[in-house]
């Protein structure tokens, strides 16, 4: 199954909005075929692995992280070809969550006398398609919160004054989670403060990454409930990865320059003093959105935050002191201890000398251990 | 060299003022003799170990941390008892940059005849005298600063309203820290705002080390340049282990109060609005005590880490927001981003839920590698 995840993760960057999935098959202790999807339109990991292994598929053993499909989509069903393939045992991480799927290719493998272990490094295998099972579910994406501080948790002085506080390793690493994601979502300040592009940078991305898999890019999504970024921000130098987020009231000079370049724009209603982002994160789900990464300033983090949409925090800590008057990193204005959020630590990791934290915000996981 | 390094962590609670030392004697690939110095006016690590061995000694080796001792103190030169001995070779971790011995405990066995060999492990073995070395060299102790705060950046809610954000497992930890010093030291504000005593918890000591050492206990000192502390605050209700900083020019009824329970009050000069810092760690390297442990609030914390008078910083960070109106952990109102204090973090370990950070501040490392 390690080996069907390895596989697997040859689409990190390109199988969305399908799930990553690997396919291994093994006969006497050897691999006689290997695929993955590399996605949408093209075949299913299994397709390419039984191709691969031939008539020799005949009493092996596949090991697939993901429940083979028994539904004809664009392609047809994979269980049908394991089972033609007479192959003896199918391995299989998680069950489907598609309602297309949902144990239907488990039984339909059984069905025809074929041995099936399912859960198999379930852990891992979610962990691969988190954003996918996510959306399977409630209809959202997987919402990433990337942030970067001091060691007092600011991310500039008082002044405004900024720049990098992190190190090369730490922005390398960061194309990473960019590249895997399906967007990169920032606010209006945002892009009115810097000239953020907010693309992979494929040279950061090899040093991160020297033999990545194929990369996509994600879409660049900006909430801009006003219209307040004009069109000719470098933003939107490149049309073809961006969609706008505006409100539905919405209408004038800049909404029609969007739109004559063909720039995609949705309109979403509004909640206070932002978009409604619950709205946007089902109208990023329904456009086949698996995982989001926000990369935006204190007040659009903050609003995510508040509204307990954050499922995971990439945090770079950068070994400094900005000081007791330098910006906080997310505008959170709790008042009691009770309203403090906690989070768990999933992992800490160096990179040049900042320290990466991945975390998981602690409703959201408090609540995700009830569903278990 | 590693088990007299663990034998001289046996006089880790109580060799101060004296270094840790501990010695260790091998002959045949066989330990002969063993020892550690528990602390003033007992015998030194060699002593023990010699004593142990007996006349076993002639033609052994003895590792020792720190270069044995060349003149008479208050025990006869160990260099003198190893020659005696006969010993054929000593392994020796740091040169002692005590004025009295510096290189002449080396020399003494030399000239006798006995193989020496020098800065075996010496980075660990200067990791554990730190403390001892830098008042030998500065007279000044090694300062160490405790400080506990959310991944915000944050200790309080802007209510005032706080409590432990820290686990058990880091409150234990604290109190390795609190043993290990000569001085635990704390301001006015911290005494005021709350009824700490900080004193070693026994208790808490044996959950984070069950087998410690014997504890002696450090000596608690307030920095209180205008006596705002009353005198029966339950930080003097044990005056024994007190000692008040104070502004030269104070007097009136709580000095009176003070020094009539027995309380030790040092008088320092004032620099701005705080007590010369820089005055009061000579005075404490001038009473023997090698390393402080500082314990308090922001203002004399941020006084202290803006005087560069900082050597190692010890943070507990709680997984958990506060929010961007939380009281900052230091007072160190900084305007430049070039004013941005670096540090170099040594070290992550996680205790409980919290994180435990050791980190050094640059300006620091920097001095202190220029100085190698």
């Amino acid at each position: 199954m390690q080996r069907a995840l390895r596989l697997a993760e040859k689409g990190l960057f390109t199988a969305a909005p399908n799930p990553r999935v690997g396919c291994s098959i093994v006969k006497g202790g050897v691999e006689i075929g290997a695929g993955w999807h590399p996605g949408v339109g093209e075949p299913h990991a299994e397709v390419f692995a039984l191709r691969e292994a031939g008539t020799a598929a005949r009493g092996a053993t596949a090991y697939v992280n993901l429940e083979p499909c028994s539904h004809f989509g664009r392609t047809p069903p994979c269980a049908d070809a394991l089972v033609a393939a007479q192959v003896a045992r199918v391995v299989v991480g998680n069950i489907d969550p598609d309602p297309r799927v949902a144990g239907r290719g488990v039984e339909k493998l059984r069905a025809a006398g074929i041995e099936v272990i399912t859960e198999v490094l379930a852990e891992a295998c979610d962990a691969l398609n988190q954003g996918f099972f996510k959306r399977m579910h409630t209809g959202r994406p997987l919402v990433r919160l990337k942030i970067a501080h001091s060691l007092d948790g600011r991310t500039a002085m008082a002044s405004g004054e900024s720049q990098w506080i992190t190190g090369e390793a730490a922005r390398a690493d960061v194309q990473y989670w960019r590249a895997r994601s399906c967007v990169v979502l920032t606010g209006a300040d945002t892009l009115l403060h810097d000239q953020a592009r907010l693309k992979v940078r494929p040279d950061l991305l090899k040093r991160r990454w020297p033999d990545h898999p194929p990369l996509q890019g994600p879409k660049r999504v900006v909430v801009d409930s006003q219209l307040r970024v004009p069109p000719d921000h470098p933003f939107y130098a490149d049309v073809s990865d961006v969609l706008v987020c505006t409100a539905a009231d919405q209408s004038g000079p800049v909404l029609e320059a969007l739109t004559h370049r063909g720039i995609q724009v949705i309109s979403l209603p509004r909640r206070g003093e932002h978009l409604d982002l619950d709205e946007l994160l089902l109208a990023l789900g329904e456009r086949g959105v698996n995982e989001v990464l926000v990369e935006t300033g204190p007040r659009l983090s903050g609003a995510f935050i508040r509204q307990h949409l954050i499922d995971e925090v990439v945090l770079y800590m950068a070994p400094r002191w900005l000081g007791s008057r330098g910006l906080p990193v997310v505008d959170l204005p709790l008042d009691q201890m009770a309203d403090s959020l906690g989070l768990q630590i999933r992992e800490q990791r160096q990179f040049g000398s900042d320290w990466r934290i991945i975390a998981v915000p602690e409703k959201h996981s408090a609540s995700a251990a009830a569903a278990d």
